[in-house]
């Protein structure tokens, strides 16, 4: 497993829009396609990757900055439905991590998610990754948070 | 009826979202998101508009240009299932070719889009705009063109 973040752009972009949920996690996660739409409308304070194992497209992930708190957002991530249990999802957290310690956008240590609360698997990893719930809430998704050495 | 066209940004681009192609057109043409999608991807060399009445978002369209060509291209354009047959889509066509006019990318006179062949409304509308078949064709799709004077 070699796992790498790739920027999404005019050449890999159809393989984002290929990439597709497990039944049942379409409650849980935005569609690629999706997020890419919001990528535009956010394109000046956003990175949409492709999650990469070797030259295969095995997942997607957006990074935000939202200037206004200030914090890095991870939006989005998924592994398609055919390459997951493979830790492909923690592989990518912790790319997701390292990206964000360079700080790209700006400056705060403070890395926010949100993750629906029935969505335990990802709950388990994002802990394991040392996110911590806040106890903040919208809807169903509960927001954790980590904050950068 | 007063059409005019705005920018997809951070405070309509739900409005966006929620635009429905009427049935049997999905065929025809992308949904607004799968656009906006794309727009991510082609973010310095488009601009993807919502369609409005007055302030209701009534359907969607992008202008892109292509500098291989170079031309002006007109993609995705849609009206909303429960807004449509009301004129929409040649008052917002008459729009593009009004903003395309002030050449807002590049110098082309040039003005194309494709339609599906089947789509013989659009082919109509796109033909009595002063849109002419040119013989290319891109599976189902038909190229048109349009010179600007």
């Amino acid at each position: 497993m070699n796992v790498t973040l790739r920027p999404i752009n005019e050449h890999n972009f159809l393989d984002a829009f290929h990439l597709e949920l497990a039944p049942g996690q379409e409650a849980f996660v935005s569609s690629p396609i999706r997020s890419l739409a919001q990528a535009y409308v956010y394109r000046n304070q956003c990175i949409p990757f492709g999650i990469y194992d070797g030259d295969i497209m095995v997942g997607y992930v957006m990074v935000i900055y939202d200037y206004d708190v200030p914090e890095y957002d991870v939006w989005h991530l998924m592994i398609d439905a055919q390459y997951q249990h493979r830790g492909f999802g923690r592989a990518a957290m912790e790319q997701v991590l390292a990206y964000i310690a360079a700080k790209p956008f700006g400056d705060s240590p403070r890395v926010a998610m949100t993750c629906h609360e029935r969505n335990t698997a990802a709950l388990r990893l994002y802990e394991s990754l040392g996110f911590s719930p806040t106890g903040m809430r919208d809807g169903a998704e509960v927001e954790l948070v980590r904050v950068l050495p």
